[in-house]
């Protein structure tokens, strides 16, 4: 999706350790009417899927699987990280490693809204070793709902994820690719 | 708002120790349709204010003013609860006690993204003892921006947190305010 990249490569900050900073634009201040092209490009990559649901993980897929839910006409679900006082017992949970924040995370989603009636699109902002998709497949699987597509902001195309994902016979489709970014600079796959 | 009460009264459900669970259509799954309901219903309470900027807290709160934000072109910005190792560490900080949780957090939020140019909405989904809008406030008055209003989904109005920041002097838009739900029944104000 050329208008994100372009956007990747004038507001992107490369920092230590292959962190790509996008935080003015979509996971700390977020540009609506960026999220909104966003939206349009996912109900295009997968215009032919049936979708009763976008599910997402909080917190920075929610404003993206939001807006784009819009171009979908569905709910968005979205995973909490731990346990919520506030969330009935019956939960589909899954353990999931944070590579970012070396630390393990369980997420859950409440049974009330996700049965094998549903057929889902997952949306995330970013996809690296691919962990936090595996428990959210992993949460749709328990539930028994079709997965019919994964849609990506940017994948960092240097990690495993994507592979893992598309060797499970998914739909993964990536809006920015990112290439090796040890050198420092931003390149796209 | 009435389409709001109405679906409170339809789908939400009481819990012990005066909670009110919306997690059907507001902070868990979300009905992006009434989102954007109350996008346009927060716009008309503010229609005459200037918004450079809509100001959230993570997690709850993102969906609603994203969707909001649409209807005021302007960017959003979530606090983040937590120090974030992604995050510079150029941030305005404030604690917060939360009473559902039983703890003390760090809200974050990066100085680049909010200065003495701005003027912001608050948007929050519920507003009871108010110590998380407390600390957006204080976010808010250390960049020394702006704060044009204060729009809540929910208010607990049999909480203090309502009239704590009406005597501070904000304007603050409750599209619907529960009275006492000690009863087990959901009546508003």
């Amino acid at each position: 999706m050329e208008l994100l990249k372009q956007r990747i490569l004038k507001d992107g900050v490369l920092k230590e350790g292959n962190i790509l900073k996008v935080d003015s634009f979509l996971n700390h201040q977020l540009d609506i009417t960026l999220l909104n092209e966003i939206g349009k490009e996912l109900k295009s990559r997968f215009k032919d899927k049936k979708i009763t649901k976008i599910l997402t993980i909080e917190a920075s897929g929610i404003a993206i699987a939001s807006i784009a839910a819009q171009h979908f006409n569905v709910p968005v679900l979205f995973a909490k990280k731990a346990k919520s006082k506030n969330l009935d017992g019956d939960l589909y949970t899954s353990e999931v490693h944070s590579f970012t924040y070396k630390k393990d995370y369980t997420i859950t989603v409440s049974k009330k809204f996700l049965n094998s009636d549903d057929s889902i699109l997952i949306i995330d902002d970013f996809l690296a070793a691919g962990n936090a998709l595996l428990g959210l497949i992993d949460v749709a699987n328990q539930s028994k709902c079709n997965v019919a597509g994964i849609g990506i902001v940017i994948e960092k195309g240097f990690q495993e994820g994507g592979n893992t994902i598309r060797n499970l016979g998914y739909q993964l489709e990536s809006l920015a690719i990112l290439d090796d970014i040890s050198d420092r600079t931003i390149k796209f796959k």
